[in-house]
């Protein structure tokens, strides 16, 4: 067997076989194929893409290419929950905190932001403190004590993803359906939990631009799950427009704690209900969506979402005192309101904009080794749907900066604003 | 500009421009562009194409990637000759002398062989003493001295191509149209003629498997070799066959010699006078290809193609005598006749598999710098369109060894033999 010979039945269309991708997947890990060989066969399934059962074979092959979680000792059912990437997008710390108020197990391993997307734990790191480095040990051994952890990436899990991801993000080759099922599928399986919400981001701010394109992404992550026994629920929400009103890492988590005192944006607050019914019901926990919904919601009513985040916090050697007075949070030392130069109704913030104009105020990276700041962003005044009259505050840029003039101009051109009325639709289908 | 953004447009299917082709090869051949986005770059060429302008582009950017010999202190029409690669194929060494005896000036480099396919300057190098490694000025200076020079690739020449295609071969996107047209076409512009004859080579034994690739291939080099004010002419040949009965260094050289003696096999001098009489209209010395082919044919019956061979070796130097006594070339210690175990007409003598049994002989290269053996190598004995009875000779393998059983079992196998009478068709279109 050897490379060439596999890149070129991939470029003729053909199927592969289980041994062919695994070669390719070990050989690549180990270091025996190079690089450029990879890419031109990357490529070739970018273009001729994958079947359900190829696309299966490669995530299973990047799965064993490292340690699988033994979560067995932790009683229960352990869940997870993960979201394509998206702006403003803080439902892990809502989310968690809900499901584990109610014992249910939550094992959250998650990445950094990157372009205009943002990472939790880039978020969890406002909190002072707080720390994301667990040791897979210390990770299991803090579930098995308060019910959750959300920490960052470990290296043992699927190895080759990491490799692999590297170089799809410099070849072009990111935006392959199969590629991108099977990379999340491979770290979410590695992880060893037995329930995964996955949230599949469509829209201008979201890997997937189409909703028909994010429907087969998610069948196919749900097919991949039910090859591996394991509950996987996939729901499309829309990421035309930011999550929420807050991005930037300070704001976002200030956005989160408000939502857990029951006082979030009706968007965010929507999508983090459905988020943990969903998973409540797959837990068992609840029979339908309606009950385990009104459960989510007496978790926050009663404070035990609260409570059970910042009791994370407080495990994780971050001062809980925040989770309480989120006033402590340093703030930006300039903010900039935005005005509407027209009236009408709002029917797009471009999430892909606000994204990009958030990383350029510092709050994002453009290189995995930038550094970032957690004081800055952008406050959205006003959302999809909403009447603005000329001279409104659109939205409030938090900067280090008194001249921004030409995020401002940024902001200003994400918003379409037009005579006539809408209604934006956040959750556009649930496959399970 | 960036690498990603315009591996990404080919991916997409669109058209790249002037600037994008640039910077993309020019980078590359200074090492700014690592081989891993080049190679997806490469991929997305080979599964979404090129159209005519872009390859046009290709091939001026790879050209102009080295210097362009200027042949301009050269009298006369200078003229090149170039085939896409085959089993048996030592065309240059006759239809050189031949024009060259005319005062028509032949500036040739050639390649080596690898894999299945044989190298003119490893055929010259059977004669005792042949040089290939002239300097572009001792090239010239040859030329003008005796109107002919057959030489290996310089390194100044399309440097591009030179590294573009090493990374081809390793990651299965040689047999890519507009690819291959730009790396022949970026070369023959380099090496600075007026006049490429270039023959397409169509089977088993050659990169275009199909006459419909090969058509495509070839009307592409014309329009390039157009744009650039350049008479080219693309003959289309068989190689399902191999070319002539010799396969093998010092066995082609000596069936180049008898052509030149008119002693040649009618396949092969029948290519050999086509290819001279398209040469010879081109730089003006005839009017048509009958007349052409009648001057070619001259040459050779007054001997003076085979003294400018000789001439040509000598100024080379190599030891002239060889092609005045053939015999002189030393012989393979064993010579194994392999017999037709069945009675019929020969229908096919599989390129491919011939190319590569000579190859196994030790008469090619699997890797650049395995080194080759002279001697060795098959000569046919029948071709296609011939009777066989059961018993008869096929063909003979001249070994280092003895036992020769995996090799002889594939030459039987490349022999298709069946009651039907057949007629073989050598030249399939010629394209100007």
């Amino acid at each position: 067997m050897n490379a060439i010979d596999i890149i070129a039945k991939k470029r003729d269309g053909l199927k592969l076989n289980k041994d062919e991708i695994d070669f390719m997947i070990n050989s690549y890990t180990n270091g025996d194929i190079p690089d450029y060989q990879m890419s031109a066969f990357l490529m070739a399934i970018y273009l001729n893409g994958m079947d359900d059962y190829e696309s299966f074979l490669l995530t299973d092959s990047m799965l064993k290419s490292g340690d699988v979680l033994d979560l067995s000792m932790i009683d229960g059912i352990k869940v997870d929950k993960h979201s394509t990437g998206g702006v403003g997008d803080k439902t892990t710390l809502v989310v968690g905190p809900i499901v584990a108020s109610l014992g249910i197990k939550v094992a959250k391993m998650s990445g950094r932001g990157l372009g205009h997307t943002g990472g939790t734990i880039d978020k969890l790191e406002s909190i002072p403190g707080y720390n994301v480095n667990l040791s897979e040990d210390e990770f299991i051994k803090q579930i098995e004590k308060i019910g959750i952890a959300i920490i960052g990436p470990t290296k043992s899990l699927a190895p080759a993803d990491k490799k692999l991801y590297a170089l799809r993000d410099v070849t072009a080759t990111v935006s392959s359906i199969p590629l991108i099922a099977s990379s999340i599928m491979s770290k979410k399986l590695a992880a060893g939990t037995d329930v995964i919400v996955l949230d599949v981001k469509v829209g201008s701010g979201a890997f997937m631009k189409t909703i028909d394109d994010a429907k087969k992404l998610a069948e196919l992550m749900v097919s991949i799950g039910k090859s591996f026994n394991k509950k996987v629920i996939a729901m499309l929400t829309d990421m035309n427009d930011p999550l929420g009103l807050a991005i930037g890492n300070n704001l976002e988590v200030i956005e989160a704690i408000n939502t857990l005192n029951g006082k979030g944006p009706k968007d965010f607050t929507d999508l983090c209900l459905l988020a943990s019914a969903e998973l409540i019901v797959a837990a068992g926990y609840a029979k339908t969506v309606e009950d385990a919904t009104k459960l989510a919601k007496k978790q926050i009513d009663n404070k035990k979402a609260l409570d059970k985040f910042a009791e994370l916090v407080k495990y994780q050697y971050g001062d809980p005192s925040y989770v309480y007075e989120p006033k402590k949070f340093a703030s930006a030392p300039f903010i900039i309101p935005i005005k509407a130069s027209k009236s009408g109704y709002i029917h797009k913030i471009d999430a892909l904009t606000i994204g990009n104009a958030s990383m350029r105020l510092g709050a994002g990276r453009l290189k995995l080794d930038d550094k970032i700041n957690h004081r800055v962003g952008i406050l959205l005044n006003k959302k999809s749907g909403d009447y603005v009259k000329e001279g409104d505050i659109l939205a409030y840029i938090h900067s280090v900066k008194e001249d921004n003039l030409e995020i401002e101009e940024m902001i200003k051109k994400a918003y379409l604003i037009d005579e006539s009325k809408y209604s934006p639709r956040l959750i556009l289908d649930v496959i399970k």
